[in-house]
């Protein structure tokens, strides 16, 4: 066996994730930065029925298992056959993102939804996870300052639901504390991004 | 609580389910009869996805969910709302179906597809199951004898696919005895239809 490494990274929009995960993808040899659906064909089409506006009456528990569908296929597809070549991969929100969200802030449980990404998963978790953790009041400052807006009602509204995934998350910590590592997400670009590539090193070497 | 009884049916194509299911649903007052993914926007939508002929890269554990998904919609839509009506419902093939053909005939394990069906059907099962019974040679001869043709070497690939299926709805037999009743499906249509009738009613008598 000689597999690249899998390496998820979660957290809420707005704590730099994105920008940080392509920074540590420069840095590293020939990994493979990727993010579902990734435009492998059969989780796109997934996505879409996911996504579809006219789509109003689907189920919570539907949608779950449509993402874990698109899941399984860009697993299949894109990550296996990377880390098989050697490739050390980076992916972009993983199941822990289901759990938080779908799992936690919105009520169908953890264990529940849980159990259909194992399934989906099967053998393949990541080996490491990163979880950006900000306070959602700051995260969404960040949010309209990039899209140069005040706080709105609809913003506050939403603060209610990402204090939940915040604590979906802190459940997560402490159930995979040997697999998940939490990173103050709220310091400078820069400061996050060190930190973060000394943790992403520090894995890669204990190979 | 005034609902209606649900109550799916399995068994192989050439058992003649689909037939006796009709003249079953002629003789009940009001029931629905009904299969996935029925019209359904949303199950017709991942059902379109699932037998999509470009799919070839499709993964045997992405198929399961998203047959799972198109379930759970289905069930919402259709199966909730007419059970909570107070009609009875009759469902052509069910959960069953995907333990028998893709968790045993497949091998991705009964226990494995059972799980995301569980996530899937939550506390909707069915109250009663009838397994429609007969020897893999035997329903192949009637749907040969339909579209009237003779057996090729396909069909007889194909045989020992269906021999496992069979073993499949054995094994379920034997774990949900309380839930599935077997009826001998080689006898002819009246005789095959005396019989599901005579425990359908006997079902629905109990509420």
């Amino acid at each position: 066996m000689n597999n690249g490494t899998f390496i998820t990274f979660e957290g809420p929009d707005g704590a730099g994730k994105t920008t940080i995960i392509s920074m540590v993808a420069e840095k590293l040899n020939h990994a493979l930065l990727t993010r579902e659906p990734g435009g492998i064909d059969i989780a796109e089409q997934i996505r879409r029925v996911i996504l579809d506006k006219e789509n109003t009456a689907m189920d919570p528990r539907t949608e779950a298992l449509l993402y874990a569908a698109a899941r399984r296929q860009h697993l299949i597809e894109r990550v296996k056959p990377a880390l098989e070549a050697g490739r050390d991969v980076l992916c972009d929100r993983f199941v822990d993102s289901s759990l938080a969200y779908q799992g936690y802030a919105r009520g169908l449980g953890i264990d529940e939804v849980w159990s259909i990404n194992q399934f989906a998963v099967e053998n393949l978790m990541p080996e490491l996870t990163i979880y950006f953790d900000i306070e959602p009041e700051l995260g969404l400052t960040r949010i309209n300052k990039n899209k140069g807006r005040e706080i709105n009602r609809l913003d506050l509204e939403n603060l209610e639901f990402h204090h939940k995934v915040r604590k979906g998350y802190h459940l997560l910590l402490d159930r995979f504390p040997e697999r998940i590592v939490k990173i103050d997400a709220s310091g400078t670009v820069d400061e996050v991004f060190k930190k973060t590539l000394q943790i992403v090193e520090k894995k890669l070497a204990e190979k």
